[in-house]
């Protein structure tokens, strides 16, 4: 097993550790394929919302794509496939890059993939890829976590070298469940208490309970950098640093959400044995396979 | 019993029905003690927030007194003391006119009283009071109702002639399960679905599952006027009809919210036997023998 350099979990008491990789894996943003200032932004903040990167043409052509996923009856029985137990609708379908050619092709975009290769300063690969389609009137919350405490503990991600990109495909209100961040949380590491229970992955996809920080920590957090609701429309796209600490409230609206989202990781960063006494997770939640570099 | 002008439940199919009773029960508000405009948009949406309608010095003694009730051990035991199961901690204090001198002189206090007396244009007296501390990472949601449609059904409250008052003591940011309002709901009637369970009160108080409107009822309501969250601070007042469809997502945010709370009722609108085949809900939940008008 290779060092552990963030350790968690494992009978460790809640604590906030510095971080010790890079933000952005660049001296100097000369060349950025965004603004300069939006670079200097993400590494700050550890997020940035890029607006209308997507047009309305696009957008219908992921949601046509998004409602064949949701409609397709073969799917539905497969474990990349979360539905809803009573109802048996479909919220999450994982390996979204792999078993659409749309999908794939988004995940190989220069604006989402050629934006990851600039901040890590590396060749890159899909770690995981969803879609998502969550309902309103009945939202549940999704309590804080960094990203990359769960990658690293159950996946054994070894450094923080990875982001995320949420295409937006529906409006995102503040009071719809819209994902909320805490700007500068991802410069500390929040050490989580607790074990990693067996198969936590079956769980934790629908309840974090493990994994998450203890209320002084995140309440440390808010204190230092606030919230921010990441609001806007269909076509933005939220991206954030691996282990900026996000969450969201449930959503009793009538508005639903729904969102395609990639998890970039750097070659160099591929992932390792887990650093938890369990198996690693399944490859549709965690790749270790299929990991080619998506073409530049 | 009474006739019975806007039933609900009991077997009835969702729908929405006009109200037929005025929203100000005024011709001109030449004589108002506040804006003329904020009367005029009181009528049009259904609520107003009105900014620092308490000062700082007010505020920091109506926390005081929260405080004081919170620690009351003696309290903890009484009917009227909400607490959560696990913890014990008090999440409301019913009756905070009646138990407490500060609270009380506050429900009298012109700017809430006065104010009701003019849009009601009667004398009114408390028909509920309460204090809630809602605590930030876990606080949960509370679906949308209209509390008249409990007040009538359960209660006995004849016509639409009644208010809430929320007195602000914490910020309310759009993350910490602040109040939802849909502007323009208090001119429909929402019939609710559904029988009135035994003793529904007990549940009620902590989850809404009866006297809520249906998905597609709510939302009409949502796409005629939107949600407007009542963001503000400490000594704002959050001014409603008792028909205005409202409700609040949880919150996982740090961030706690308390307020105190007041229903005013008009004393022509006393309420009656319940709409519904059960008996009267508690005296500290629905006020049948104190409705002495509040003295102007």
């Amino acid at each position: 097993m290779s060092k552990d350099f963030y350790p968690s979990r494992g009978g460790r008491k809640a604590t906030l550790i510095p971080r010790t990789d890079p933000v952005v894996y660049r001296d100097n943003f000369e060349d950025s394929p965004i603004e300069k200032a939006l670079i200097h932004k993400y590494r700050e903040d550890g997020f940035i919302i890029l607006k209308n990167l997507f047009s309305e043409r696009e957008i219908a052509v992921f949601q046509d794509e998004l409602e064949r996923l949701k409609n397709d009856e073969q799917l539905k029985s497969l474990d990349y496939t979360i539905t809803e137990p009573t109802s048996g609708d479909v919220r999450s379908v994982f390996k979204a890059h792999q078993i659409s050619p749309v999908f794939k092709k988004l995940a190989a975009d220069k604006r989402l993939a050629g934006l990851a290769r600039y901040i890590l300063n590396d060749d890159v690969y899909i770690h995981q890829s969803r879609v998502n389609y969550k309902p309103g009137f009945k939202g549940k919350e999704f309590y804080w976590h960094s990203d990359f405490e769960t990658w690293h503990v159950e996946d054994g991600m070894p450094r923080m070298r990875a982001l995320s990109m949420s295409v937006a495909l529906t409006k995102n209100y503040s009071y719809n469940g819209a994902l909320m961040l805490i700007p500068g949380s991802h410069n500390v590491f929040a050490v989580c208490e607790g074990n990693t229970p067996e198969n936590h992955f079956k769980s934790s996809l629908k309840k974090q309970e493990y994994g998450v920080p203890s209320n002084e920590n995140l309440a440390k957090m808010v204190e230092e950098g606030g919230i921010v609701t990441a609001t806007g429309d269909p076509g933005d796209v939220i991206i954030f640093d691996c282990n900026t600490m996000h969450g969201s409230n449930g959503n009793v609206t009538p508005y639903p959400r729904s969102n395609i989202f990639f998890v970039f990781n750097a070659v160099s960063n591929h992932v390792t044995e887990p650093f938890c006494n369990q198996p690693p997770r399944p490859e549709y939640i965690c790749t270790r396979a299929e990991t080619e570099p998506i073409p530049a």
